[in-house]
């Protein structure tokens, strides 16, 4: 055991050194002013107090610096995973109970297990079945529903609903109950914060401030914009006027939780938290792998995963929330300098900081301000134009990505996501159950051979030659047989039948036994079965099998060897136990 | 529309002929014969009167014969289907009572209205997803279970359970309240069925029997024990002593019954329905195509599922039970010259001729010699080396075999195959998501590439050319972004990455993401991509994307040409939009 490989901080902190400190404390200094509006804005979100996005922005930050392998990923709340746990907490317990904030803790805790577990078990691979379309229709449709979710805020009215539907009807009853005041902090940071977004930067550039500081600064505008309505709303009183604020936050430093509940509301959540942790996963891995290019630099996806996951579990006992590798921060954070995890470690002391002191300053922040930098940055997560460049390349895909994002956006987000695995592993298996197969012939004069529905290409009636372009397995075993028995009725004069298999990576065994009941149908009809370009793993497993003993032809090397020797009746092939490894095995 | 091919009694009736329906009628004799004692032991099976399982070989072989692809199809009750039907109907309603009679022909209505909309909306290929290791798996663990559910009968004591555990639990307790009789008729006719199986053949054969008159007179055996048993329990009274008998058997042709019972009723079904009707369909088509393959005709898969479909409704209106191919008559059927599916209709005439006229005689029948020939006749499909051989050919296909095998004996038929359909899903989609890569060099003084682990190859620091041996989608699209940057990471002076592309049939939506994303993070590390080998068909859908604006590399046509152009700085390659289909197409 490497024991580096397990604690990825022994392969950075013993040569830490003081260029990397001050790099690493500058970032941090810049990742922690940026951080703190976001995580209020991310509690509030999830339907939690303020101060629990403080705290799950601490311990967690810990935990990554110990066992994360990105150099620069930043953990704490983010906007998706915080919907998916206002959606699955929200199910289970009424809004501001202490039940909900200890589902939450639970939540946080049963994610960070699986996580973990993943991480061990080397079970990685399965955040692959959130494929990309599915991701993208996700993203964009909890976009949607966050930036209708907060739209309550901005307005100063009550509604709730965890998706499209059920928030635009609650919001068409209140709207007309509006807060003028309220409507005018949110209306102003929004147009703030877009006009930022829209026209700082290239005014910055044209003063010219380098590209980084610029990009920084216009990323500080949401700070700016929750000073400035804080002061007005302190100064003016806007609260007496009807002006919601985040109100009293205790100050401290995290209090010890221990999450419990019966052995029912794990169960409830178990769904919700293995969702979670996949998103969580795919996103924060996504955004990793990313900056780490950028140095040529590794991760180690399953590393990642018991990083994530320990990040989960210090949240869950140090008061917090389910938590993730949050893109922009990561970004801000690798633009800052940061070179090591210490950086993040640095954000978790400011972050801590900022609990202990700051919490007097918060009460007065409108939370319309808050929700104005969440419809903010959730907007710019909601890709449209992906629909229609899915549709071009791949139908089945666009199929996936838009079943994804409208079943999240009628009936939520648990059901959006599986809707969305459950089509893409339904269409990737009826494609390479019918997979594509040609009957080749041979281009006049050279040993190549092409589809003869394309090429004009010699041909022999008493020789097909079937090349098939899928690997053989259970899926599409039986169409095999279909398509070979079909040859065989079609071409009365038929004697041989060649399977070209260039593009067999695997024969599994329903794949064999379809073969041998291609072979022995075959036989009954008088044609012969022979195989040609078999990879050489594949005729490895072949070799020792009924069906080797069985084939009423013979293994040709290549194609052409096959036409030349069953045309001509030449002996070219071998008999199918008796080709050595190496001659079997195709140099492609 | 081509009516005969929805009606493919059209492409045999208008040229049907003397010779056709002599070998036919003596088909339908034979198979009548066979058929009898078989349609009561498996009404007996589902828990249903005997006459149940007349009645379901009546109106569903004159539907198959209209509907059906195969010539020699027989149709009717079969085992696995009988205990199949017992586990659902049996959750839903008590035995022997009016509304499991009425669970029976809701489930054969569901069964047959869910094959008939698979045949005509073709979605044949989702029996597929019953792997040839399941099917192993769940047949010999259904031959295993209904033995033991027999045992009771021969035995003549109590007992029940739909899964090994409950079954042998029950039996155990009841066994010392054994009857004499009864027992001496069950060991007896299943010695002698044994005996006749093992060794009447071989002795015909001896005698100057030809091969198939000796293969019939062995399947008649059950016949004889039939007659024997019958009688001797009417001569001796044996039926006051204790031996069960199937008792009074209303005389008559199938009534006319309207399936009926709630939506609660047929949703509680519906799973049991689907499951049924992909066991039937599978273990049907298998027999047909083995069959048709003997004389080169084909059957259409897709038609056969609405061949079954009406099978099963037309059951369901004439007091039937869930029916399919069956493989022992379908066999003796073809055997005894059969040539068309009229062979079928005379035997629905014939079983019709039974139920009107033989049921007095049925009285008497003991029901320790009906479970004595369904145990002899499952023990066959019960094939334990299935798992040695499987076991030796891939482990992945094995562990669903062995799945499937275990959950069906401990938990039931449903989950047997649930259970064992998810693992090799799940199987095949791990595998895929890691697949086979090599890094490949080349054979000196040749063309040809090869695996740098297995061969002495030439290879260059300032280029990687990676073959990757399995199409590009969501399942492994990361697994190859962590493959190609790991090689970037570990090889520092590298300044070109060649995907060799020979086995890739597909690209997805994630995976061309996934190669934007590797092209940008190689391109951040200063590496340029190159594809090579790319078929046509995944060049064409490539052309029009970004990724192929944005492509650092060139496309070449072969590995050889990417290995010159790379190593002397020639201009081989194309850029990627420019690429022609004709010069992209390689000609495997």
């Amino acid at each position: 055991m490497n024991p580096k490989r397990y604690f990825p901080i022994l392969q950075w902190l013993p040569g830490y050194g003081r260029l990397a400190l001050s790099r690493d404390l500058l970032a941090a200094v810049i990742v922690t002013i940026m951080l703190i509006p976001q995580s209020l804005a991310y509690a509030m979100l999830a339907g939690l107090p303020p101060e629990v996005g403080l705290y799950a922005s601490i311990a967690p930050l810990l935990a990554y610096a110990v066992f994360g392998t990105s150099r620069t990923l930043a953990v704490g709340p983010v906007a998706v995973v915080s919907l998916m746990t206002a959606a699955a907490v929200g199910q289970v317990a009424p809004q501001g109970s202490p039940e909900y904030l200890g589902a939450a803790l639970v939540l946080a805790l049963l994610s960070g297990l699986i996580l973990t577990l993943m991480g061990l078990a080397r079970l990685g691979f399965l955040a692959n079945f959130l494929s990309h379309p599915v991701i993208s229709g996700f993203i964009t449709a909890s976009g949607l529903i966050i930036a209708a979710s907060q739209l309550k805020h901005v307005l100063g009215v009550e509604a709730s609903g965890h998706n499209l539907l059920e928030l635009a009807t609650s919001l068409a009853g209140s709207v007309p109950g509006f807060n003028g005041p309220t409507l005018a902090i949110g209306l102003g940071v929004l147009a703030f914060l877009y006009a930022a977004r829209r026209w700082l930067k290239p005014a910055l550039l044209r003063l010219g401030v380098a590209p980084r500081p610029a990009d920084m600064l216009t990323k500080a505008a949401p700070i700016l914009a929750v000073l400035v309505t804080t002061l007005a709303t302190w100064g003016l009183g806007l609260d007496a006027l009807g002006v919601a604020v985040v109100g009293t936050v205790p100050a401290g430093l995290p209090p010890l939780t221990l999450p419990g509940g019966d052995i029912g509301l794990w169960r409830e959540l178990f769904m919700a938290a293995l969702l979670i942790s996949l998103v969580g996963f795919v996103e924060s891995v996504s955004v990793g792998q990313t900056l780490a290019a950028k140095r040529r630099q590794r991760i180690d996806p399953d590393q990642e995963l018991v990083g994530l996951g320990t990040s989960n579990i210090a949240a869950s006992f140090t008061g917090g929330m389910p938590v993730t590798g949050g893109f922009a921060r990561s970004v801000v954070n690798f633009d800052a300098g940061a070179e090591t995890p210490a950086a993040g470690a640095f954000t978790a002391v400011g972050i801590a900081l900022a609990a202990l002191l700051l919490t007097p300053l918060i009460a007065y922040l409108p939370i319309a301000t808050l929700a104005a930098t969440i419809i903010v940055a959730v907007l710019s997560l909601v890709d449209l134009p992906a629909i229609k460049r899915t549709w071009a390349y791949s139908r089945c895909d666009a199929a996936a990505m838009l079943a994804t994002l409208g079943v999240t956006l009628a009936h939520g987000v648990e059901s959006g996501i599986l809707a969305g695995v459950g089509l893409s592993l339904a269409l990737h298996l009826y494609y390479t159950s019918r997979p594509h197969s040609a009957i080749v012939g041979r281009v006049p004069g050279t040993e190549h051979f092409r589809n003869v529905q394309r090429h004009r290409v010699e041909t022999d009636p008493r020789l097909a030659i079937l090349r098939v372009d899928e690997s053989l397995y259970f899926a599409n075993a039986r169409y095999l047989e279909d398509t070979v028995m079909e040859l065989a009725a079609r071409q009365p004069g038929l004697e041989h039948i060649v399977l070209a298999c260039q593009a067999v990576n695997v024969i599994d065994a329903s794949a064999l036994e379809s073969l041998e009941a291609i072979n022995a149908r075959l036989k009954d009809a008088s044609v012969r079965l022979h195989l040609a370009e078999v990879k050489g793993p594949v005729m490895d497993r072949l070799q020792h099998t009924a069906f080797c003993q069985a084939l009423t032809g013979q293994v040709f090397l290549s194609t052409y060897d096959a036409w030349r020797a069953l045309r001509d009746n030449t002996a070219l092939g071998s008999r199918c136990g008796q080709v050595a490894r190496g001659t079997a095995e195709i140099p492609t």
